[in-house]
């Protein structure tokens, strides 16, 4: 940490604040500049909260911290690159990984039509809701544990892991014994009783980056998991909120290789919620191959025009098909 | 709702969606413009969310909602201020209302000490945290159930009525039995199961208004908690996140008249978590009290410097007699 | 400025990071943390920009500028408050200066009958627009010099200072010849050219804050103004762009005290653009007294329902007295 | 246009509402609604400004604008993709188009240098900045009309042609005589005058869109420099403001097919100041490629380290021939 000095403090100042950092056990290292004097304040600072008290000082200016708040997600703690296996399928590995499906369980003739339209395009995971966090009490809410049960189904006649979401810490136990793969949404990145369930549990987590959660509060919020023991999170960018309203949401690409450059964990974008209308959806799924994403997260749909929620944004069969022959063109050059 | 029509739309398009809306159940009102036909459909859109999915129809441009959302929060369906009362205290009164206390709960000298500040003061009613949200895993996490216990002890010792927050909704029954307002934090205003259990719970909620929150949002996250049974919401604004880092977040100060025309529920603002820095919190805590709103919630600290949490932005007790004297001379002139 | 070394980085890079410092003219003060070495750079970090290019240096993880860029604005090298004067009217001083009138110069008539209005009210300076910036070619651009023409009459007839913008360095004499205030709009903070050239004007400079510019982008713009010779400069908060809507743009009410903290010319506050709708404009102008503005920028319209331009956000002359009355009685509590 | 009447509008408010639209040229088309009713208004809404002022009538909610603001650079307007020609570069057809140099004239050695690892790399244009926009009045301002000629001769000695910017109306006949594409950048997307200037140069227009622009205002800035009789209008992404920090800006990539729907013009992005890193420039610019951009602009110096401006987000020669192979594997499989 550095804490940077007013211009007119006094040297009593200084001397009272060097005096401080060392009586909470760090080392200062004071440094005197042309205009403003700075102390370099040794120690870690994540370790003790109380050292940010420091900017109540008198003649202190600011404080700014240096080191990383995260350690378990950093990339200096674990330098080659995560993989997370899914049966026979490996995230973050040289393979393009495709998990597409509805936003919600509807039926078990919807979702099992969807999985035959994910499996024939290539695809290697089934998505779909049965728990919705929704805007409105008025909004259908998902199947709930009847959803869940027709994921397992569906599951085991199509032979596809299942991907699925999980909005309270009450229903972690119940998702996990039927998913594969447990979700945690947007709106849920800061839920930190859900994140510590979460991280006790065995199946591998995907954590969707919030509307407006930097990327250091995604990474904070992965080592909550990561931190109560599993190790196997998998992070989605799937868009900001911004001040543009063509989109749905601005969907963040430049997160993909930041993300790749600060964690050893692997990236993937959701096209789908970032864009909010499904002619877009295809030209950000190319981008996000080509950016160097692990995989998609994409909602596809039997009949869009009849689904529940986010019809819209929903690809047909046909335009999924087109989808996953372009990303593998895209990968074919780009992923060996 | 109104679909409006691509201006290159056919006579043969504009049929279907007519005969679509009509399937489903609502009335088409067609009108055809220069350069585009609108629709207008007639029917409750709140009641089938269906509807919405005429954006994949041929020849729809977009579909623009007109019915507000929510109803149980909204002015037209109540049309006085809704008052919440705690203990003596009425929130959305003629009283500007303040609820100040320390960041977190650290031990019982600290909270009660905090308390008689409070009180001499001359605020209403205490907060203090016992279950903290944190951004990191390795932060303090609130003294929790020993936190609630102490909350007890300094509210019946100062006599003074206390709010504090709960961040899990299995935690709503034992917060309730001490909290005389439950809070819901910035972070859970979308945590839709949190917010059906409050809605269940007969004490006040304090709502607050998420960083990344709409206005129309916040009022849906209430009409969760209204149309679960409670009719006790006040709204709290405390910042929202833009691209000006001068201050922790950006106090949306003019969602307090918006709020205000739009519901019937109380408004009241946090100035301390929106200015992030002691410095700033009592021009903004006047702002508020000019602007209309019906109290702040503010952090006070007997110690800041030596606070768990939070230390930058709380308030010393010479500078919160300070700020409640500046608050009384404005109420003195605005409110009557 | 401080450079951050990756954790990983070798001796040998840090010696060559502080040779290059050396080589350009600046001091080394390498201090060894827990994790990762810093080295704080002494000199003056806005002589040389060349500085900045450390970043690109073997080893270097970031660099932190810690002088402020901005000199001539600060209030580290003007300890006391600019007071602005025009005519017998102080900006920055003991009184709350109300400038109102139309968005656009319209006719003799409108511009006399907002003048008397205005003056009537007890506002001290007139407004006026004769050139417009418009976001659509096709809308309507303002009378331009015939504008500035009347605004002088009136000015003359209704004896009142007038304030009117300026959108083109070509345009600065003329309107300079005219007007005792010249107005930078947001969407020129930025016009460097136009700002060095009114940075030679000798009538005050009133300069708005972009929509999205942050605090310290709009003292660098001030300081192109100061650092051409002209030390009379107003800024104006006036709303940032943010993602919420239900406003035009968001009144960054806090973004006074952040600049009465940071600099020692007035500020003032436009609620009229920030809000977009006359209904919020009295509010936040209450709020603009209350937190600590040295006065407003407001549009009021003898005719809002047939003004050119900006008719929704602007006040009728009742509500206008009505604002008038309410500014009074809260500097009466707070202006001393 | 659409006039959403208050539920609580009178029966007397509609008709005096129908009454003012038809006064003022417009035709009203009401339709009932269940809670309220709104009201269509037909006729060209963007000939008569004054219709927007309906927001003042009394029990209006709101009004809806229905057509889009902009006409010449709709799609509609012109169904094919205009393709920008300069010298045997067609901007906007099936090639990628890649404009690449530093971010500021230097030197004739270090333009000459930099043109020959631009062309040798493949790419088509040269860029290099006589005029710098600089936030700091303190920064260098560039080399001015030495820079033009530096270009110019560049420009013959290398055969390769060349963008520069411009950022003062006064300036553009001179830039016209040396430039084959005048630039117009961020901070002037909406320098009205700037544009109305170079909508009558002969040579095209490349327009970035700001950093605060919406894509409806970026085409409404591009609608300036159509409607004044330039069709070569090249349009520019290159990152909005975001409350993102990790990168200068946030490349809204999206961006690209939103604009590919709605306007006829070509759509390059600039990834180097969205990213402001250079290790993000390569996979930000094959994302470009994927989406489906016309080309991109990319900062490229010889010796970044020594570069007077934008060292840290400029690549090195080995990095730009890395990042040209890749551009061209991605447009091998996606452009034809």
């Amino acid at each position: 940490m550095i804490i940077v000095m007013k211009s007119q403090a006094t040297e009593k100042q200084i001397e009272e604040v060097i005096r401080w950092i060392e009586s909470v056990g760090f080392t200062a290292h004071p440094s005197r500049g042309v205009e403003r004097t700075i102390i370099g304040v040794i120690g870690d600072e994540r370790q003790k909260e109380g050292i940010k008290q420091a900017q109540r000082l008198e003649g202190v200016e600011k404080i700014i911290p240096i080191l990383k708040p995260y350690k378990l997600a950093s990339r200096e703690s674990h330098q080659g690159n995560t993989m997370v296996t899914v049966g026979r399928v490996k995230i973050g590995g040289p393979e393009f990984v495709v998990m597409a499906g509805p936003c919600a369980v509807e039926s078990q003739e919807q979702l099992l039509e969807a999985a035959y339209i994910v499996k024939k395009g290539g695809a290697q995971i089934l998505r779909g809701g049965a728990y919705k966090p929704r805007t409105s009490p008025y909004s259908f809410q998902g199947m709930e544990e009847e959803g869940l049960k027709l994921l397992e189904q569906v599951r085991v006649k199509a032979s596809i892991p299942v991907i699925t979401e999980v909005v309270n810490s009450t229903d972690v136990d119940l998702v996990e014994s039927y998913a594969d793969i447990l979700q945690i949404g947007a709106r849920n990145v800061q839920n930190f009783p859900l994140l510590k369930k979460v991280g006790h549990a065995t199946k591998p987590v995907l954590l969707k980056r919030g509307m407006m959660t930097t990327i250091e509060e995604l990474l904070m919020s992965a080592e909550y998991i990561l931190a109560a023991g599993n190790p196997n999170v998998i992070l989605c960018e799937r868009g900001i909120r911004t001040f543009e309203t063509a989109t749905r949401n601005t969907l963040d690409i430049s997160a993909v290789p930041v993300l790749k450059s600060l964690t050893h964990l692997p990236v993937i974008v959701d096209p789908s919620h970032a864009a909010g209308q499904w002619q877009y959806v295809i030209p950000l799924a190319r981008a996000a191959a080509a950016v160097g994403a692990d995989g998609i997260l994409v909602e596809v749909h039997p009949h869009p025009e009849k689904a529940i929620c986010d019809g819209a944004q929903s690809l047909k069969p046909e335009k999924f098909y087109q989808l996953m022959d372009e990303l593998r063109a895209v990968s074919s050059v780009l992923r060996h």
